[in-house]
């Protein structure tokens, strides 16, 4: 019935600043046992998400934190091994929240069905998951794309900003895209379709993106803060929207310089009627089925690409998600596990 | 035709921080003529409003700065004392953007009758004029106003901030008001409705506004800056909206102690789905019908209260304005000119 032993991942202590190894520890457990309406997942695929960091941490947030000596939140794509539930059966495909873990039994009602037929299944962690979703419903809720304007999103070549361009290049947006490395910066145009591209390692960042936005910014999709906020600021046109989804480099322990203070910032946003707004893609969900309707073809069709990093073992998923935090995956990145 | 000689005053410097009386001259002027399609205004009442400031600065902001050595802008009602406009007869009431100054030539296009027999031809300055209009729109398009809440708005003694709060009262809404001063605090509870009210001088404003605020902050309609902002900020709820209308404290010349930093605030808006937007009322025009459906006749009525705190005299225009954005005045600022 099982295939393997299982395994699991443990937030064992709080990280200040960076997460380091000795924040996590892989320990054998033993094969859960589905109760009644519960199924058994074994997990194909975890995905590993910036929002995790948060969750680290005591500090109050949207979510709960991760309580110390417990499962590191996060969700996977798997099989059904075992149902007790009357909706799934034996080698179903569902995605489901269940942690950094081999094996999980969760309630039925807790996980969905994914169609491994339309698309692979790693893809409903990313283009077509949370990542994809987020990118939707926060460029359309907050960003309201309209053709001719300018979009600038930065860690371009991941999940959420490379299908924040795509959307955008599609509304026909121009689309000017923030990644770290001349790899990355090649994906972006090449790959993904952006307009341009601009690499943030560059100590012209500054000069590079003014030039690369000569009418102004009307979009900026922020999902790093840090110096690349600091660059587009300035840029902003008036009635210019920020989508607010992340803030990866306050992970990183980077401190930005020379970047403006709260009040200049509420002057800017009083003087060009600007509009920052925070969300979480699950308040956003009334944008699910539009979002179906329009990415999943897309994703088939292969007019929406999407590229994904993946590292072998669970117990490469500390490693592989230290190193995200400071930029180093390239595309979505998921850990194997079967 | 016309009543007593023509005066205007000249911005003829920039200030660096708060305004100064060098900034100003008062001066004679001739008599202007109505020209085709012109009306001669004779003003009653000039509005004094803190956005002026900014007009008084090079930065480029949502309207071009006042030119040096013209007429300081500005809004005032008055007569018509001659009329080349078919629309127009001598006698009628109007509201124009003439500036600083007694008498002004403009044309009929650019001014709108007031009915002077529906409220006092100065509410057309405040309560149902800009300040006015200001607080319906950005209350309504932005703070999206839910009975229970909680909102806040500082300078609430002022001709914005008093009508949130009776706004927000109306819709069932739990109102705290912040003021300068026992006088000022007492009638925003008093006069005005406010659930509660806290004085910004109080060396316990951030542990006041936390007593007075059990349930947290819903809405904080934004047009100070500074302390005031320091203290609202930890007390934000998930999904809170903050319009932002203005941020005297900058003009002031305040330099607010233990803010957040940049970083800080962006990944509040993220943890707490915040929504910050700025808003010129002119942008939300389409509020406009609504907006005289509902507070004329309750002004008339008097269920919507205001108070007005009346200079005379044009050469008090400039004392009286760099007393406003030191908060001196006690209700909507006004100059009486005739």
């Amino acid at each position: 019935m099982t295939s393997g032993k299982a395994q699991q991942i443990l937030l064992v202590s709080r990280p200040e600043g960076p997460p380091t190894p000795e924040n996590f520890r892989l320990e054998d457990m033993d094969m859960p046992v589905p109760g009644p309406g519960q199924i058994l997942v074994e997990a194909a695929y975890l995905s590993l998400d910036p929002y995790m960091r948060g969750r680290m941490s005591a500090a109050k947030s949207y979510a709960p934190p991760v309580e110390l000596g417990t499962v590191m939140a996060g969700e996977t794509v798997g099989t059904v091994l075992a149902s007790q539930h009357p909706d799934f059966q034996v080698g179903d495909w569902v995605a489901a929240r269940t942690g950094w873990r081999s094996h999980a039994a969760v309630k039925g009602t807790a996980a969905r069905k994914i169609d491994v037929e339309a698309a692979p299944a790693s893809t409903y962690l990313g283009v077509l998951g949370m990542p994809g979703f987020t990118a939707y419903c926060g460029l359309m809720e907050i960003g309201k794309p309209k053709a001719g304007e300018t979009l600038v999103v930065a860690a371009a070549s991941g999940p959420v900003g490379s299908l924040v361009g795509q959307l955008a290049r599609r509304l026909e947006l121009t689309t000017i895209g923030i990644a770290g490395g001349p790899e990355k910066c090649k994906a972006l145009t090449e790959l993904f379709g952006f307009d341009r591209s601009i690499d943030h390692h560059d100590a012209d960042l500054e000069a590079n993106l003014a030039e690369a936005c000569p009418k102004g910014i009307d979009i900026y999709f922020e999902n790093v803060g840090g110096r690349v906020w600091n660059a587009v600021f300035p840029l902003l046109n008036q009635f210019a929207r920020v989508p607010v989804c992340g803030v990866v480099s306050l992970y990183s322990g980077e401190t930005p310089s020379g970047s403006a203070t709260v009040p200049e910032l509420m002057q800017t946003i009083l003087r060009k009627s600007l509009t920052l707004r925070g969300f979480i893609n699950y308040d956003l969900i009334a944008y699910y089925p539009a979002f179906l309707r329009e990415v999943v073809p897309a994703v088939q069709d292969g007019s929406i690409r999407y590229k994904e990093d993946v590292v072998e073992g669970l117990a490469a998923a500390p490693e592989a998600f230290m190193g995200m935090l400071k930029g180093k995956n390239f595309g979505k990145l998921l850990v194997k596990l079967v």
